[in-house]
């Protein structure tokens, strides 16, 4: 009877989320994926967003969802793909971010300067390759963009890939911000495969694609990159930094086994028990440690710790243009006069956030036309943003205490 | 210019919330508010439904909204309510759940045997109230149903009242379980107020009540009381359970400092210092512990965190009747046999849940008639179900390792 | 080029219909289907309802797009279905409702006797499949019940087949009554074939079915069977009935010439002319016939038609018990006075409605239980309401004219 | 017991309506209100988007629940705003489209070259005034820009007036084309009022309002100025025109009787008779005009009307630039030569449709900035986009009889 089984996970996001392969199953129970339950989204933007307290384990399964629908969809257009293929890309997806450490890139050079998250990705990957005797091993080359039918890596990472339309989907759904609901239903019927085996868009889905585009960058302004979130990132680095800075000067920093490994680990090639470590930590261990170290005898440390724990967030103004040395030093004064220190620089700071919506010179976007030729979205005649949307943006950040403002 | 203020706090599940007071602002501002930031509305069932990792904070910001949108209803129908009144009410609700433990109900007999989180509400209530110099008197009045004006009690706890209305909702939305999602405001939208000035509904909303009343049935079955919901939460006390009972062994468990304290507290009176010691705790202590007891040398506690942690959860059957002693003592056996331990009566367990969908003896919810009379709902002639709701349901859930199925 | 492409249509219900086989589309472009887009789906419901202004059309279109991801579910659950197959029962599903006239299953007893839209649409169906060269016979064998593989027929026509699921959502969407949103998408991902070949649910998808006859119920009595509703259906055939009285004593009433055919012809078996005229005929004929009998000289008629077309309702009142034959005289008395009529009777009415939520009798839904046998929802341990949903409901509601209440 | 009653009506976009005055209920009633049921909202753009079959009705009532919202919101930022403005400013929005003619803009000019439907309103407005003894007069000063608090009129029409608020998430939702959903009710909470009494967003609305913006244009690409909707314009224009140049050549037309009324009518001021005439008719008129007009003598009525009843459209083709004439010449040569006629001109035409996305000249959005002063929307330092909706987009759609192509 086994054959009739179909596992099922629901999802306020996509309806509900089908497993259609064996192995699919058995990569998501394993503790490696597991473990991403205990880890954040969007890190700390629920001090902004309360309802964005999503995992990256919720939004891996919402990858793997829209990648099976992708593939559906290019087979009925007429694209053969194979079983194989199929389970493939959507293993690839599915474990595309296992390498993510707790609260996600603010923390990972942090924690490890040396790696980045896509590498640890690649190194586990490998490591459950091995465990589940080289099943993986399309999976890797695909994500690697190793295979030949460019197609498939384009799903896993380009500008139109399922992880974005996820993210950005569940992002919008979770944090209430319904500026950036995109249609990745929509989206995803719109795609096609041309002569050359890449990625491209039906024409007549220009402004799905245009209205995701611009969804996207609102995403960026009003959510990622809002001046209260960029600040909660800047906090976070702020005391992993901090805490590695005292440690390193012989501070004995309370926190658990794992996150203390990693503030006294040098930088060099990772261990088998660098890996170890790693898999062990997700966002309680950093949680956990600023909860105590509010009561750390180092006025940073603990001023900043409180500033997450009790939301009692330090001020920011935000401008399109850079701030003044000169205003930003005396703001350093002040600081320095008010708390009766000499490192007030620690606690004001210029944050930058830069955003190009839509990078038309690597790895355009490009439409199928009607004669069977694509053609890249900001020269189609039909465009109405998208060559609007190819300068970047940005925006300068100031952050200083609220006693001083 | 700050009259034209109005803080808005987004929220997917009612759109966005508006705060009208500055008192509910300050309030929310409070660490022991904030702390529920860190307190999962429904405990473990990410487990079973990953999208619920929504918290106590966002709830009670929730139920906050919809008392707002219940008393502007209540005045368009000609009710006067003074704004004290307004503020009260809001203030209540917002707080009804500020004395909620880690994992909610589970632990809080675990962690304090004599209290249980209404009293702790009230508790911190109180303290809050000094610490606004009497500003919550009023707000404390309707909580404890000591108000003269009987709907504002209803309004925070009764079969109908805006925590049930903004849980089911919220959680219905987070879990992606759509048989929960009852139509709160127009709910809302249907409550009057009758001669007696207690809680009634519009006759006309009849079918929307019952619509309620089978979906929080649904909620229960499908989500709280789920066999894997149940298991969760049943892991969770044995957890605790164990980890007090190895301490007053002697046995030295690694944990939070302030969750170590409630592990070796004895039972009595609270004092000053268990409240600020509550205060301090949130889920990231439980789970923190969770994570190092696996390695535990004791074998059920280190057994039951793997479960928890790793999501390898025990294997659980569900009936309607009561198992039999027999069957479950053969498990019992087989389960001391296959790990070589005599104390495999700790891993084998019955689980009971039972459910009265509606209460009709302990206050009922009452219809308003046209001709102003109000008539209890399972006695109107136009209900279609409640008559038939007001049986209890039980279910029997025995759980037993999976390694002996 | 042209395997690539799919023709899709936007559905705000469904998100959007991919229609995947050629002869599906050619169906749909012919004008039998193209008139259903002119006939409402709820008739005068949106009097109610004011959303409610949804067509045939689009539902048949709905049902199609469920019949597709119904059949998706039952392959990757390892049940065999050819394309044939698939292309028939999306047909056939597609044409189900082609035989429906102006105002559904009011007006067509009035409008021709002898028929009733299940044998329209089976005549029409055969003259398409005579037009399309017999590519619709295996489409006509599973609508009738004649394909051996009963599944299919039970997809089309059952307790659970993909039109109820359509039009719930469908109806509840528009009107807006929240009450009646099923999950038509779960319901649909918990289908399964046993091993008789017959149609079954997953056990693990009883909640779903159970909340799906709720609602089903709830939808009756808010939607379809709401006094008004049963009094607006009243009005349309009260109408037309006298229409056709007037004719037959010698009235000439102005209408359009098809709808005129109609109120002349004698009953007896259809002609082709009696065809060419009914597909001629949709709503507008009916609400242009009623915007010009306002002026009618017939009271009666004048007087109903004004009701629909200034919305300017009789009063009704509702009752589960029939309403006393002497109440019912006494009203017909007043009106006759009032008015100074003598058949005051016409416009004094008790309707009826009955509903029965769960047939487990006829066609009961069956559960796929783990064992791979299938047992009677109704009898399954886990069962929560649907035994309860086996009793009929009546309501009985008194019309009479507005000014003499 | 009557000042507890709220008549409430349902909306799948609002999730329903209050109305909180008897004076809105009786406009409502009124036959020229409830004539709004039989008007849809979007002509034929059904044909194009099936579900899009809301009417003009339920628009107005949609918009004056806006305007409830609205001043609730600006009350609550206590600008002070008394009941008889609300009412009035209700009354002004609810009526503002009771002056629509039946397929909207596309026929008023048609049916009456020397009005347009703004000063029918007004014309109908009046009367209604006249009927309600006065009590329309506020609102009729509020509609025609002669109150003196302008953020009333700036409600009811600007660019960001309710009216826009409505139907672009009102059309959204029925056409199912989400790139439109506008969050309405973010945009509302974010309105204020400024010192000079004019209309307002808060500062940190921008990226709401430029999100607005952008989906507006997507609105209009996407569904109002679609080829295939503009095309619908256009063969209604010109099946009017054409029935319009028969008559006026001695053809007798079958038609109802209103609808041949103004086919005769020549142009000159409105009488009473023209106004009676205009409120009886509605959609149905000139639906069954088509349907009859199928089978006209005349070559070029009877082919528009056929593609229209029975959705056989004709061909057209889409480009950012004019079409040339010797191109157009072709077509028209082509199409003579097919159907053996010498007017193929009527047939072949060249749609122009223009796009200003945002008008930053003419009553442009200004954004309320901390410091209490105002600022234009565009010259914002945080704009994002605003500066590049300040020109012009033109689309060119060249229509041609499907055979010739």
């Amino acid at each position: 009877m086994n054959i009739n089984k179909l596992k099922i996970i629901n999802d306020p996001v996509h309806g509900f989320i089908k497993i259609p392969h064996e192995i699919l199953f058995d990569v998501i129970e394993h503790p490696y994926f597991q473990r991403l339950r205990r880890i954040g989204q969007t890190g700390l933007l629920n001090l902004i967003f309360p309802g964005a307290t999503h995992t990256r384990f919720h939004h891996a399964l919402g990858a793997m969802h829209l990648m099976f629908t992708a593939l559906e969809t290019l087979k009925q257009k007429g694209i053969s793909i194979s079983v194989e293929e199929e389970k493939a890309a959507m293993l690839a997806i599915l474990m595309h971010d296992v390498g993510h450490g707790p609260f996600s890139h603010a923390l990972e050079s942090m924690l490890m300067d040396d790696w980045h998250h896509e590498n640890l990705s690649l190194l586990l990957m490998n490591r459950l390759n091995d465990e589940f005797k080289g099943e993986l091993t399309l999976a890797l080359e695909m994500f690697q963009g190793k295979y030949h039918r460019k197609f498939f890596n384009q799903l896993i990472s380009s500008q139109l890939d399922v992880d974005r339309l996820d993210y950005l989907k569940r992002d919008s759904f979770f944090t209430g911000v319904s500026e950036g609901n995109i249609n990745a239903e929509r989206i995803v019927s719109m795609m096609n495969v041309c002569e050359e085996g890449e990625l491209v868009i039906d024409a007549k889905g220009i402004y799905s694609i245009e209205n995701f585009l611009t969804a996207r960058m609102f995403m960026y302004w009003q959510v990622y990159y809002h001046k209260t979130s960029a600040l909660a990132e800047f906090l976070l680095v702020k005391i992993l930094e901090r805490a590695k800075f005292l440690v390193s000067q012989g501070v004995d920093l309370p926190a658990t086994e794992n996150l203390r490994y990693f503030l006294y680990r040098e930088n060099n090639e990772a261990t088998d028990e660098d890996i170890f470590r790693f898999t062990q930590l997700d966002d309680n261990d950093i949680i956990q440690a600023m909860k105590i170290w509010r009561n750390s005898d180092d006025f940073i440390l603990s001023y900043f710790c409180k500033c997450v724990i009790e939301r009692n967030l330090p001020k920011t103004i935000i401008s399109s243009q850079p701030f003044d040395a000169k205003f930003i030093n005396e703001k350093i004064k002040t600081t320095n006069d008010f708390f009766g220190i000499n490192n007030g620089n620690l606690l004001v700071h210029e944050i930058k956030r830069k955003l190009l919506p839509y990078d038309s010179e690597k790895q355009p976007i490009y439409l199928l036309q009607k004669n069977g030729k694509k053609i890249r979205l900001d020269q189609s005649q039909d465009q109405l943003l998208s060559g609007l949307l190819i300068t970047k943006t940005q925006r300068f950040i100031l952050t200083f205490p609220r006693e001083i403002s």
